[in-house]
């Protein structure tokens, strides 16, 4: 079946509609000045998208050029060197809601289906254009909003996390032959479980390389969603203000040009490519004369949300407050803020040892080095090119499963069990990271559930 | 210069990163990885874009990767044959905002500008792609909402519009050369002002063609702005019911696909491919407990802004309210609205002659012939495939400066003045009219008006 959707978002000077499949030139060819049928691939050719049937005079309303639909380019690609691997196109449009409906009406009309969320990227995955792994990259680029999420998603797009599975799969696939091979010779006694030592080192070395790339979820899913980062302190110690100095706004070009508003995005800072997540700020910004009981019970939510605790101050605080906020942060990365350095009685405070940074909010005294101590708060490993960080639940989960079962290959062989005792643990071990990259058969919900989350269009 | 900008709205799953000018290609080689220089036009090349300084190992953060910022597709144009007329290309990048913002960086960092509001238009009409009123033409395609604006924009793109302006110029120099002939002949005192009446034909046949053209602007301008429509009537009668049963979605395929939301927009409908605009609904679906006394004075308010008022009753009016609402609603077209016709009571009204229709808002009754009224009572002309509707206010006061002159000329003819009297005002037509399609030099002050409220990337 030949689909179309839009994909770019509503609104801009340009529209790109996409067809793919079978049909595509064929029903093209229906709704374009030009026949296309026998086009070379990627082309691009200008004309009229119009409706082939020309308007009832003044039945439907005016009638003026109603079989001009738009002036477009049309770029055509041929299977199987195309995105999807199928025939297809995309015609760049005006960007007007009621052209791209019109073009999108007339395609359906002639034969084309409206695609599904993510149909042309699981087409290009069924067609074997990239694994599933490298699918949901592609989801993952398109949201990705900071080099550190960009990189992980290009990478993963690249296949660096499909390679490591292979080399991985390839590691138990041996694990497996040495075995069989153990039991070819079990005849002969002395040979039984004779080089055990060496299989459960290959074990133990693929075990940990996948608690490795498993242990990363954790950095992967803080810098995909944004460290959760708390403001904390007194009122009228200066949040709004140092919240202020912190979101002053990246040199963005793309984001306001077509006016768009960022609607409910929490207030976001990047930091050397890491974005970090203020939580609650509109609270910060709009209470300024909150009670200060209510503060806080509103400071401890606030803690408990958080990785990283800034606890503003502008003079010594108690010493009760201070075993308060350390006990309620014990498992964060707590940094206090000592505002108005401008101010010279407060250079001197006594804060048990917890890091601190001096600053001025009002000023923008310090704010750097403010920057500097949340980005190392953060503790994300700094990632090298050999480095591959889970971002997925879906892999996450198939990593545990994984782990699991090489674990009871690891206990099996140092149980002295028999090879083919272990050969069911291997095999899962073996399916489940088949999984990820979707190499064994991928069962429909589960196609469904990895493509229902991306875009229309892609 | 060489020009970049982002051509289609940030959040899709695709985004278009524009470039136009003569180091188009040179610029573009720099950060793809294919040389493009000496590329066939209207071909499209597929690679990745690149950030040709590899990363600082960890300095600048994560690092893995940083040297590839997207896997794109790269349409290539070749001067002349291209929408600006100039070398230029299209990148079709993932939609993410943070590659759309490197992207343009990149191209920025290594020579290109980022371009302003409407400049690849202007240029279009720079490099003679396109006349003025046809650059206009594209925005008017983009912000068309419905059938009637875009056909109007569409047929203005097109050069219909043009057609008819340079039409009307030869026929003010038909008369300019017929005028000069008179003045050679003047010698003989006989011939002097025989023809004159040819004359008067000529100049009132072209001043009732320009008339024509300024007179459609009204129409123009409720067609794209929407007719504003009120409906008025007591508390309870069932205005909101009536309003969410005008509202019924149309088959939209584009709207809500990337969850935008239509922020501020009024509520409209479309009948027949033109769009009605209600006046002040958030109140009428908000208030239905306001004191009548204000009802009163809201109505009135409502009226005043509207062409059409929909007054909503359930029972027999007033004389009295009849009287002070048909008053009220002297210039617009007033529409009886019968609602809750399922109860038997209400089928007999006295209601001096206005027309009225019968509906029962809450059961969907009578709805299509309200409709119906609706779209006779804006009384737009049934377009035809020549008709020329004018929707620019500048395109508009350049027509009422040309029939301005052409009065004069008029005037003069009959006044017998001579033809060397008359060729000023015949010049300052002719002028007035070639303004529009901006055929003699248009000061930079004008382009920038017209271009500045074009969106960047177009």
């Amino acid at each position: 079946m030949t689909i179309c959707a839009l994909a770019t978002a509503p609104g801009g000077a340009i529209g790109i509609i996409r067809i793919s499949g079978p049909q595509t030139l064929e029903i093209l060819s229906r709704v374009f000045t030009k026949n296309l049928t026998n086009t070379q691939p990627n082309t691009i050719h200008y004309g009229h998208i119009i409706s082939p049937k020309l308007p009832s005079s003044g039945e439907e309303g005016p009638g003026v050029e109603a079989n001009f639909i738009d002036e477009v380019l049309v770029s055509v690609f041929r299977a199987p060197h195309s995105y999807t691997g199928e025939d297809s196109a995309e015609i760049s449009c005006h960007g007007s809601r009621y052209i791209l409906n019109k073009v999108l009406a007339l395609l359906i009309e002639n034969g084309c289906r409206q695609a599904n969320p993510g149909e042309f990227t699981q087409r290009a995955y069924l067609n074997g254009k990239m694994d599933l792994s490298q699918a949901e990259a592609v989801a993952d680029l398109i949201a990705s909003t900071n080099q550190a999420t960009h990189q992980i998603a290009m990478s993963q797009l690249r296949g660096h996390f499909s390679s490591k599975l292979a080399q991985l799969r390839e590691q138990l696939l041996k694990l497996t032959s040495l075995l069989e091979l153990e039991l070819d010779f079990s005849d002969h006694e002395d040979l039984e479980f004779a080089d055990r030592s060496e299989l459960l080192i290959i074990a133990n070395e693929i075990d940990n390389q996948v608690t490795h790339l498993a242990k990363s979820f954790e950095s992967g899913q803080a810098l995909k969603k944004g460290i959760p980062v708390a403001i904390v302190g007194k009122t009228n110690v200066g949040k709004s203000t140092l919240l202020n100095a912190l979101l002053k706004d990246d040199r963005a070009i793309v984001s306001d040009i077509h006016g768009t508003t960022r609607d409910t995005i929490e207030d976001t800072i990047d930091i050397k490519g890491i974005t970090f997540r203020f939580i609650d700020t509109a609270g910060i910004r709009q209470t300024t004369d909150e009670v200060e009981q209510i503060g806080i019970e509103r400071t401890y939510a606030a803690i408990d949300k958080a990785r990283i605790v800034l606890w503003m101050i502008d003079k010594q605080p108690l010493h009760e407050d201070i075993n308060n906020i350390v006990q309620r942060s014990e498992n964060k990365k707590l940094i206090v803020v000592k505002n108005k350095v401008d101010k010279e009685e407060n250079n001197s405070y006594n804060l048990l040892n917890i890091p601190s940074v001096a600053i001025s909010a009002k000023f923008g005294i310090g704010i750097e080095e403010l920057e500097q101590a949340i980005y190392e708060a953060a503790d994300i490993p700094t990632l090298t090119e050999n480095d591959i960080i889970v971002t997925n639940a879906r892999h996450y989960d198939a990593l545990v499963r994984a782990h699991g079962s090489i674990l009871h290959v690891i206990d099996g062989l140092q149980m002295q069990l028999s090879g083919d005792l272990l050969s069911e643990d291997l095999r899962q071990a073996l399916d489940t990271l088949a999984e990820i990259t979707g190499g064994q058969i991928t069962p429909n919900e589960v196609l469904g559930n990895i493509f229902k989350n991306f875009c229309v269009g892609k």
